[in-house]
């Protein structure tokens, strides 16, 4: 057995709050305690995902008692889910912690909002496809008029993965959209773009305008919901370039601290257009923790510490991620967990989420290796395994 | 915001408990949450190292009501320290829980004592250095005679990471560490093996005995404590190949149900020769976190649950890992940890311990890439930017 111990000095803790308690909070977390760093999760209901890892505090995040009961002894803070009502937190910890929350209100203010998002990115240069904000369905409908059905319909906040986005082909439609998801302020319309790939262009951006650009990723959508995800993608040296460019434009011209997605639409001829940005860690970047010299997670942690970032190559040639969506009813089979483990080199990833919703994010898996088409048969067949 | 929730489905828990709940819980629990299993760690003190994951019950491992708590609703039971006295948690795992703890009493029993672990390897035909069970001091004069100064004199139970180890280099110092470490069983005398290299072995090794065997790591001790791992070590196909060949031998002829690490010296004429043997994840494994296409940990967990063993392969060239010992009072300074992390291409890992204590492990950095020794320069520098 040890000896008795001697010369004992107290560790300084080391602890990062953050907004949201989902999958991206866990997989914050993991990087986070990897090194040493504490986390504390704050939400409004428990999904499971951040249970086992770090503390889970539940309730209203417009709380103040709750609020420094979250905040005490965190060296940072941050949000895994940008519609946290950071605006009531923000001066609370600004004021009696002497904390800024990275990215702060202003910049979720102008993300959280995809019309003034759109309309920040316009006026930063950054092309982007047609748009119009429609207060009611007849400046809906002169929108498509002019733009071309089928349009997108999106609820201007709160829209993601497909909840809050409707395809409309004709007025029916569009109609029947605008009715589902305008609030007072109407609705986003976008013209269809007739794109070529969707990519991803992950930027970790710290408090000094430094940044990293991770390797350009290209993403398959099935239901507007991210399915599967190739690195690097299947495009020339030259598109790369521009789409890292653009990638750092955008993140730039939003004043990101912390990790963000860039999603972006390479048209036909090669040309990019900006689709929307998500100001955090992001389902089209986990690919990150096993094929990259440093995660999407550790740098965001690292980016809202103020600490240096860290190097976004690649230790592999390539990467597949496949995400494992709830598809049926009945819990998870360990017998098929096994055989997806069977399927060498491929990482499984599960979020520990407490019910199957058909369509939820589960989990995902990765593979890393040297030829996309056989990590993609790889990836495809451990997550049909899996089936949740 | 998502809709309201339609068909939710209850996932069906995956627990591992966990005897020990040091640094390699902290890591083992880390691989198992990826994967989405919990953990639950069971320890008599709190070290801090699995604070945040998981759940630690803190009590004496003796005590039946508190293994009841630790095991209920546990799909596999295992072990991060092999003196947990799981003699009496394994009856009852199996009566009460129909679970057997992997690896078991019977495995650990062989290795706990030494002396036992060197009569078991030596029967099974596995080649090692001169090593007697002394009982009394005239037995030791009479080994360290026979073998030539220096002797190691090891304590036969509990000695790890130098603690209970001496190097006896005269009669006098041979006296005083048998006083120092002898107990009634008395002590294990070691002839000293001039060795060119210490490597070691992991081998992970299934239910079914199916296992698949790492890189061979070649280690360097400071003070009987592993201070930097290089791999693969620096030797020849030939040996490289008889040395997994011998730790594939010893962690059957053990019987190991998990990851083990066999500890071999390579004498200057290539001889390799068993030194000691642990029978889970190591320190000289902990490279495998970023180097391997799956982990030490990720193994020993799909080792106990019974799942298909994960590629030990590696995603890079070459890999190095250096601890972090404790090195001074002071608690951990974030700006040194800041520097650290300006080095490219360099993993820290801190375990979360709340008291630095002088040569402690506190944490290790593991530098993967092409050039070991440009990964021992960039690892060396992070360690010595750090500082405990």
């Amino acid at each position: 057995m040890p000896p008795t111990p001697a010369a004992l000095t107290p560790v300084r803790e080391l602890r990062v709050g953050v907004f949201g308690a989902g999958q991206l909070g866990r997989m914050l977390g993991l990087a986070a305690l990897r090194m040493g760093i504490e986390v504390r999760f704050l939400d409004t209901h428990e999904s499971g995902a951040t249970r086992g890892v770090g503390e889970t505090l539940i309730g209203d995040w417009r709380d103040p008692a709750l609020l420094r009961r979250f905040m005490t002894g965190c060296s940072a803070l941050t949000v895994e889910n940008e519609w946290a009502p950071i605006e009531i937190a923000a001066p609370l910890a600004e004021r009696e912690f002497g904390l800024a929350i990275h990215p702060g209100p202003q910049v979720l203010a102008r993300i959280g909002d995809k019309l003034i998002q759109k309309q920040h990115a316009e006026r930063n240069g950054i092309p982007l496809g047609p748009y119009r904000g429609c207060r009611d369905l007849a400046a809906a409908e002169e929108a498509a008029a002019e733009f071309g059905y089928p349009v997108l319909v999106k609820r201007r906040r709160g829209s993601y993965d497909g909840y809050g986005n409707a395809t409309a082909h004709d007025a029916t439609e569009l109609r029947a959209a605008f009715e589902a998801l305008g609030d007072h302020d109407g609705v986003l319309v976008e013209g269809f773009v007739r794109f070529a790939r969707e990519l991803a262009v992950l930027v970790a951006r710290g408090r000094e305008g430094d940044s990293v650009v991770y390797p350009v990723a290209h993403t398959e959508q099935q239901g507007h919901r991210c399915a599967a995800v190739e690195v690097p993608a299947r495009i020339d040296a030259d598109a790369s370039a521009r789409a890292q460019a653009l990638g750092s434009k955008v993140a730039a011209a939003f004043e990101i601290v912390g990790v963000c997605a860039v999603e972006l639409f390479e048209l036909p001829g090669g040309q990019l257009l900006f689709n929307e940005l998500a100001p955090r860690p992001h389902n089209s970047g986990h690919f990150t923790i096993e094929a990259c010299r440093t995660s999407q997670f550790e740098n965001h942690l690292r980016a809202v510490l103020g600490w240096p970032l860290g190097d976004p190559g690649l230790v592999a040639p390539a990467a597949v991620m496949v995400n494992l969506l709830g598809e049926r009813e009945g819990s998870v089979d360990t017998a098929a967990l096994a055989r997806a483990l069977a399927i060498p080199g491929v990482a499984v990833h599960l979020y520990g989420k407490r019910e199957v919703r058909p369509r939820r994010k589960m989990g995902h898996v990765t593979a890393i290796g040297d030829d996309l088409d056989q990590l993609r048969g790889a990836a495809e067949a451990a997550a049909a395994a899996i089936r949740l």
